[in-house]
């Protein structure tokens, strides 16, 4: 197998996964649903997986590499469109039935790491990475002159992200339309109007 | 069985949940791991209750009657002390194991949400409870001139929870000591002092 196939077979591998959260969610996911998404059969995940959470801990790195690239291509942009990116990034509408279920499934797998070691390891990884993604753009800010200096941006970071974090959270648990739209405003409203408007 | 009786039995059977749901989780959790907690049978469970889902929709029933009485109790203190009270709610210290484990229960809980309707309802409630008493407190400090009037209720109430909440999931899941404290320090320096110092 070359370089390319291997990269070719883990990324159909991970799409497949994304599809059999959002189709079954987590708690009730198999092998077999995720093999069936993919259209293989059970043994060759298992030829690359043990178990099921050796597939989700490999699906959590491959998001978290994700994010790494965008953080990575969105890195010359503007402090201010790059904070306002972040911030939609956890906004989405109800009719996007995926992005729901797919939160939903997160979720589940979130409440099982206290009892999965290599869960929370994943998730603490991607903790450090997005709160060191709004300490990145908040300095980037200051450092420009577009941000307030006066901000402490390891205290905005924890700041925005679990504020965003539970309107996602909410929006999807409560299937309100618009939850996490209107707590994204007042979040703008009461903090971050005021820290990008240096001038 | 009297009334008083009645009563009795129905708050054995919540606290009996609730241990159950600390020491097994939500999704582990049997009807049998209550009956144990209550020393009694599992048929005088299922005497009241025909399902795990069924006592389930009634122990958030009785969370909320709990959560209705403190706001009743606190609703003559001074909005800035109430205010504090409320976000402090959403706070605990890493050695209290049980209110972790309890808050992971419920967070496996809030994520089976979209796919039974009873607990929708419930977590639906549960959110314009919530979100009301916080209304109640900003509008209490702004008759009284405490807060600052030019703020919308509504939207510091959505903000606040939405803030809190996923402050106290990201400290549960991730396990992290502080992690809560350190949002809600964040969430004053912020957002409430300013709100709250009108004078």
């Amino acid at each position: 197998m070359t370089g390319t196939e291997r990269t070719d077979t883990r990324q159909a591998i991970m799409e497949a996964t994304y599809r059999a959260l959002c189709e079954h969610g987590y708690a009730a996911l198999t092998m077999q649903d995720i093999a069936d998404e993919l259209d293989k059969s059970k043994s060759l995940l298992h030829y690359h997986f043990d178990t099921k959470e050796d597939l989700l801990v490999a699906f959590i790195e491959f998001l978290l590499e994700e994010f790494e690239e965008k953080r990575a291509e969105n890195a010359e942009a503007p402090p201010e469109k790059r904070l306002e990116e972040f911030v939609d990034w956890f906004v989405f509408a109800p009719e996007e039935d995926d992005r729901t279920a797919f939160h939903i499934a997160l979720l589940e797998l979130r409440s099982q790491a206290p009892y999965t070691e290599a869960y929370r390891e994943q998730l603490a990884r991607s903790d450090r990475l997005v709160r060191e993604t709004i300490v990145e753009i908040v300095e980037a800010g200051i450092e420009s002159g577009e941000f307030r200096s006066d901000v402490d941006p390891e205290s905005i970071a924890r700041l925005v992200f679990a504020t965003m974090d539970g309107a996602r959270i909410r929006q999807a648990t409560l299937a309100e339309a618009g939850y996490a739209a209107a707590v994204r405003d007042a979040l703008y409203e009461y903090v971050l109007d005021d820290i990008v408007s240096a001038e």
